[in-house]
C-alpha cells in the first residue's frame, strides 16, 4: 500500500520533512479493524512527533505519523465484535502504533467509533483526538454530569483550537457552565462565540482581560494551548477548591505550591493514556464517539473542520503541518485521500 | 484571661520560645461562639507558624497559636443558630484569627462539632484538624462516596502521623478500598496497623518495598509527609488515570510532566481553604465533624491521642513542639489546660 510518512526529523520547510513510499498492507490482530483511511487530520502531536522521532538518525523504516482518521472497514480480527466489514468509522487510535497516513491501517476496536451518517469523511476525520480530548477532560478528569454546572464557570484556554472548539460545543450543549473561551484575534474571537461560547477574553493578558470583562474566578479552567505561560493565572483565576485540566506538557519546572491554599486539583488529560496503559476501560473511547456520533448526526455539536487538503502525498502533509506549527490555525486542518 | 505565645521566632531549645501572658477576653461576633477552651493539640502547622511569623521583629503583641481546640461554650453571637451555652464542643478554626492556646477563643459556628459525648476534652482536641485534613481528602478532593472502592487500593504516604492514622481509621471504616500505609519503625508499623492499615511498606524506599509486598500501582496516594521526597515514586506507582492528594508544600519547583502520560490527577488539600476564603460551602467542616462525632462516640473511629502534656504553660508547648518539630511523633499530642 501507498503511505506517507518520516524518515529524519526535519524542518517542515525542507523537501524531504515528508516522504511517499510503499509498504505491506497491515493484517488486523484478534480485537482489531482494517480500515481503508478516507481522510485524516493534523493536530499537534503530529508536528511533535515529526520534530523528534528521528532526531538523532535516520530511521531504517519510514514512520507513518497521524492519529485521527476516518474510513471503512475492511477486514476485522477474530474476537471483533463491534464492528464489521464495510462499516464507515472515525477514531484517534493508538500514538505507539503506526499512524493514518496511509492507505491502510489496524486499530484496536475499543478506541473506535461508528462515523456520523450525516458527515462527510472529512467532517468526521477532523472530530476524534480532539473531541476525546476535551470529553475526557470534561466527563473523566473532572468528572461532570451531563447538565450539571448552573451558577458555574468554566474558562477555556485556548478556545479557537482544535480542542477548543470542541470542547466549547461539549461545555455548551452538555453542561449548564457558563463558557469564557479566550482568543487573540478578531477571526477567532468570532469563531469562539460561533461554537458556543458565552464570553471571549483575550489571552494575553488574562487576569486583566477578565477583570474588564467581570470575571474575577472561575469554577474550571481547561488550558488546551500552553501550560506555563498562563500558571500564574491560573492560580489568580481559579476559585478556592476549584479544578484546572491541562493538556500541554510543561517546559520548565513548576511551583505547585501556588495552587495549595486554595486547595485546587490539577488534573492532566492525555487522550493516549487508555490506549498506551491498555486500561480496562479502554472501551470508553468507544463510548465517547458514539455519544459524539449522536450529537454531530443530530446537528447538536458541528465538526470543526476548517480547511481541507487534498490527496496522500508529501506536498499535502507539508501544507498542513506548515499551518498546524504557525499556532494560527483555527479549528481543524484535514487531508482528504 | 490566661494566654500563651510567642513574640519572637525562636528556637524550641530557648526558654521564651513561648510566653505566658494576660490578655483580653475576646467577644463573639454575629455568627460566632465563646470557647472556654479545656484541651488542645499540636501540628505541624502550629511549628511552621511559629518559626516564620516573627522571624525579622520582635511582635508589639504576643501572637496566641493553636488550631485545634476542645471546650465548652460560654457565649453565642446573635446570629448563631448551630450551639447554645453549655455544649461541648471541638473544632481545627481559622488560620487568619488568634489561636486556641488561651483561656478563651472565639471560633465561626460553620467549622465546629459538638464533641463526642464519649470522648475526654483530650481525646476530643486531638481529633479536629487532623480530622477534616484526611476527610477532606478522601471525600471532597478525590470525591469518594462511602463503601466505594471494591477491588481498588490506596496508599497513605506518613500512616503513623497525626492526618495518618484518623485517614487510616477513615479509609478502612468507610470505603472499600484495601489500605497501603507506609512506616519505617517497628512502632510505627504496629500503630498503622492497629488503625487499620491492611498492608505496611517502608517509605524509605517506597517503590521496591511495595514490590516486595506485591504491589505494583495503586489508584490513590494520599501524601501526609513529603511532597518533594516521594514525587518520583508518586509517578511510578500511581496506576494510569489515578488520583493523589497532598497536603505537604514542596520545597522546590516540581517536574509535572511525570504525570502527563498517566492522565493523573493532582489534589491540594489544606484544611484552612474554606475559612480562608470564606467559601459558601464552609459549614461542610461542621458537617464532617458531625458525622465524625457519631463514630467516634460509637468506637468505630478511635481517637489518635497519644500523649498529653498538662497546663497552659509555655513549658508544655514548649515539650509538645520540640516532639512535633522531631518527626517522630506517633498520632496525636495534646495538651489539656
Amino acid at each position: 500500500m501507498k503511505a506517507v510518512g518520516i524518515k529524519k526529523s526535519l524542518s517542515i520547510e525542507e523537501k524531504d520533512s515528508f516522504i511517499s513510499f510503499e509498504t505491506p498492507k497491515p493484517e488486523p490482530g484478534d480485537q482489531e479493524i482494517l480500515v481503508k483511511v478516507k481522510a485524516v487530520s493534523v493536530n499537534p502531536v503530529d508536528f511533535k512527533v515529526r520534530q523528534s522521532a528521528a532526531k538523532d538518525k535516520e530511521l531504517d523504516e519510514p514512520k507513518i505519523l497521524g492519529w485521527d482518521a476516518a474510513g471503512v472497514v475492511e477486514a476485522v480480527g477474530s474476537k471483533v465484535q463491534l464492528f464489521r466489514e464495510g462499516d464507515e468509522v472515525y477514531y484517534a487510535g493508538d500514538l505507539k502504533k503506526s499512524g493514518s497516513n496511509a492507505e491502510y491501517q489496524v486499530v484496536d476496536e475499543r478506541l473506535v467509533g461508528h462515523k456520523p451518517k450525516n458527515l462527510s469523511f472529512e467532517e468526521a476525520a477532523a472530530m476524534p483526538l480532539t473531541s476525546l480530548t476535551a470529553g475526557e477532560a470534561i466527563f473523566d478528569r473532572f468528572n461532570f454530569r451531563e447538565n450539571e454546572g448552573r451558577d458555574q464557570t468554566v474558562l477555556v484556554i485556548g478556545g479557537a483550537g482544535g480542542v477548543g472548539s470542541i470542547g466549547i460545543q461539549l461545555l455548551s450543549k452538555l453542561t449548564k457552565l457558563k463558557v469564557i473561551a479566550t482568543a487573540s484575534r478578531k477571526e477567532t474571537e468570532e469563531w469562539c462565540l460561533n461554537h458556543g461560547a458565552d464570553v471571549v477574553v483575550n489571552h494575553e493578558n488574562l487576569v486583566k482581560s477578565m477583570k474588564e470583562k467581570g470575571f474575577e474566578q472561575v469554577d474550571f479552567i481547561l488550558n488546551f494551548i500552553d501550560t506555563d505561560a498562563h500558571w500564574d493565572a491560573m492560580a489568580e483565576l481559579i476559585k478556592p477548591q476549584g479544578s484546572i485540566c491541562m493538556i500541554v506538557e510543561t517546559k520548565e519546572p513548576v511551583d505547585l505550591n501556588k495552587f495549595k491554599n486554595k486547595s485546587v486539583s490539577l488534573h492532566w488529560e492525555l487522550m493516549f493514556t487508555r490506549a498506551l496503559y491498555q486500561t480496562e476501560d479502554m472501551e470508553r473511547q468507544h463510548e465517547i464517539l458514539e455519544n459524539l456520533g449522536v450529537l454531530l448526526n443530530r446537528g447538536t455539536i458541528k465538526s470543526t473542520l476548517n480547511k481541507t487538503f487534498k490527496g496522500l502525498t508529501p506536498e499535502s502533509f507539508r501544507e498542513a503541518h506548515k499551518l498546524q506549527e504557525s499556532g494560527k490555525s483555527i479549528g481543524k486542518n484535514v487531508i482528504s485521500f
